[in-house]
């Protein structure tokens, strides 16, 4: 089937997003098939609004700093698209643009949109392909072993819990104990990843708070007591996610440690709260840490395997489409653990967007504030290795697009 | 003149503090003249706790191990030595372990505690010589062109806000504003560094708040409004020394922005104070991020140019004190720009004790919110060449002491 594609990327980036797009463009522009080759500003609102750009008119090594550039380097969004109106709109501007395939890079509400689009282009009898590409820090979409962006962040989040974890270690005398919020609003995978920077008692993190492992307060200071005890300062990895028994996060719970200065809940307290309680309750000199959202866009240390992979799913969701199929996302299937390989399969959009894969409860260790070694094999493979920047008046270079939109 | 040496590291640890220990300790095993090569476990403390740990008892490759460890390996403290008793102990200490030589990396307190101790053994009549190696990330030691560990921290820093910058760029349409936290508590060095991230309109940051230019909110809200009008978002980095027209610290100020949810004013709180700010008065959604002791531990990713006159300030330190020097700071001297020459120089404890570099208001742009090419030209050399990390499983693999401490 001939006409034109559109990639476009949503949802929160991650440092290997752009390798994903990467891979969709370079092969699709390696398919005859494939004529104009255009990127949607913004996910699925440059579809809505019409601004998409086109991408043969930018420089090749342009399209190749892609695997070194970190967030969005097509543009994102938070968008949710929802009305029939949106998607008869999305329909209409696949139509005109005579767009016949769509490589959507994103989580869960992306591959919906994707589903959707699908779906409804098949029943107005408009030949059209859409093909999914797994994207998230969170590592929380279902049917794929692993989500491309997940090894980088653990391979940057876990550098920093080991670094600021020898600063504790150097300074324990004052600053006993430091607080490093996680990001994971629902997964508690991101704060168990860091997990992986412990290779001895010694080493943070000394203790793991997971949304998967309902918080006890007072199990929580026995813990942080028992660290102080023993090595006279502790490490303390927090999940954004972590939740009170209850099910309500401990960010939101009532009481004088979780309010920002309005007055309001606060989003991305976990940290906050835990360091007020161990300084309130523990009574010792507490710092803390919110990377936000300098943990997902680490470039500069991203994990080479992942945007490796997260390059060869983008390729993979091509040649798939190209070959006739649509409606699916590109999957991770781990072949083995050592040596480690994966390949590309494939799932139904449907189901990857009503599906979420928390954190396994047997991978909690039996303390409740670690990890297992058997999570630990499972995420090990998925850090190997480096991308290399490259470095010009000794700061990363990252690249930007020209932009040139195109019309009907 | 024969004695055992020790070396102590003090204050807030850097990413290249360990690379200047590594300098002394290795320069200070080629000096027949030193017989015991000690560390001091916890800084100064550890001199009056009499906790010495025998270097030359260490494997070689740890103290090599040095050069790419982040933080103190030795141990740090924050304690300020300020009665006779202390300084009688410590020179107690000293006279009973025969130490002749003491060499302390560390900021302004330490040089002052250096020069004490000093001036206390000539008054004694103690044969002993005491030297001074510069360390702070705050980079506001007088008397030295730059101080190691400024350009590694800016070099990071830097990096996340490009990265950061990176990821708001994509998100615009949601996460429009964001704010980073630099360290600084005094002096707008770190905050003013991040501005080398920036090499087009376009690239964060886009505002830089320094304590040298007093925050008017007005101003400030203006020079937002303007980047929300051509870009449609703002990257802030705010020193968290930035100060009121007044003189009090931004995160300190009375009103409803500025306080913990214990009411207690917030160290660290400048970042969530802008945040605050901007949501509620320019109306736009605003993240925040708090690198706290990340920042100034970024091993992974240390300038080598840094790393390496850190080295080489701690090699320094021991031949001027063989050679009969006491009561001394080894100093940089840049000798020129382009190419970029650092020479080593001396200037006298008490003097560095005393002084503060604050950064340069002739250096601070039009604006207020920029830096000058003039720092640009300062500061660019510093962070140049990467430091290379011993990576084991794909993350960084960082030395420890096995510490044989000594006694008299």
């Amino acid at each position: 089937m001939k006409g034109n594609c559109v990639v476009a990327q949503s949802g929160g980036p991650t440092a290997v997003i752009n390798a994903s797009a990467c891979g969709v463009i370079q092969e699709a522009m390696r398919h005859p098939e494939i004529d104009g080759v255009y990127a949607a500003y913004n996910g699925i609102l440059g579809v809505m609004n019409e601004q998409m750009f086109d991408l043969r008119k930018e420089d090749p090594s342009t399209i190749e700093g892609l695997r070194t550039t970190p967030a969005s380097a097509l543009g994102s969004c938070r968008y949710k698209v929802k009305t029939d109106e949106d998607y008869a709109k999305i329909l209409d501007v696949f139509r005109r643009y005579n767009i016949r395939y769509f490589f959507y890079i994103g989580g869960n509400d992306s591959m919906d949109t994707a589903d959707k689009v699908n779906k409804l282009a098949a029943r107005e009898g408009y030949e059209f392909r859409a093909m999914g590409v797994p994207k998230t820090i969170d590592n929380d979409l279902a049917f794929t072993d692993h989500c491309p962006g997940y090894g980088s962040v653990v391979k940057y989040l876990a550098t920093m819990v080991m670094e600021a974890g020898r600063d504790t270690e150097a300074l324990y005398t004052t600053d006993t104990v430091n607080v490093i919020e996680a990001m994971g609003r629902n997964a508690g995978w991101i704060a168990a990843g860091t997990a992986l920077a412990k290779r001895s008692e010694e080493d943070a993190p000394h203790i793991v708070l997971l949304p998967e492992a309902p918080f006890d307060a007072e199990k929580f200071k026995a813990r942080v007591d028992h660290f102080l005890t023993t090595i006279e300062r502790c490490v303390i990895v927090v999940s954004e996610g972590t939740k009170n028994p209850d099910g309500t996060y401990i960010a939101e719970q009532k009481g004088e440690f979780a309010k920002d200065a309005f007055g309001h809940t606060q989003l991305g307290g976990a940290g906050f709260f835990i360091k007020n309680l161990v300084e309130s309750e523990v009574k010792v000199k507490t710092r803390f840490a919110i990377p936000s959202t300098i943990q997902r866009s680490g470039a500069h240390f991203a994990s080479l395997t992942d945007s490796e992979e997260a390059y060869t799913t983008g390729v993979a969701a091509v040649r798939h489409a190209v070959s006739g199929e649509s409606g699916k996302m590109v999957t991770l299937k781990r072949v083995s653990d050592d040596p480690y390989r994966c390949e590309t399969g494939l799932a139904s959009l449907s189901d990857v967007a009503n599906g979420e894969k928390l954190f396994p409860t047997e991978w909690i260790g039996p303390d409740g504030f670690s990890v297992t070694d058997e999570f630990v094999r499972y995420a090990r493979p998925l850090i190997m290795g480096e991308v290399k920047p490259i470095i010009d008046g000794g700061l990363p270079s990252f690249m930007r697009f020209k932009k040139n939109f195109v019309r009907p």
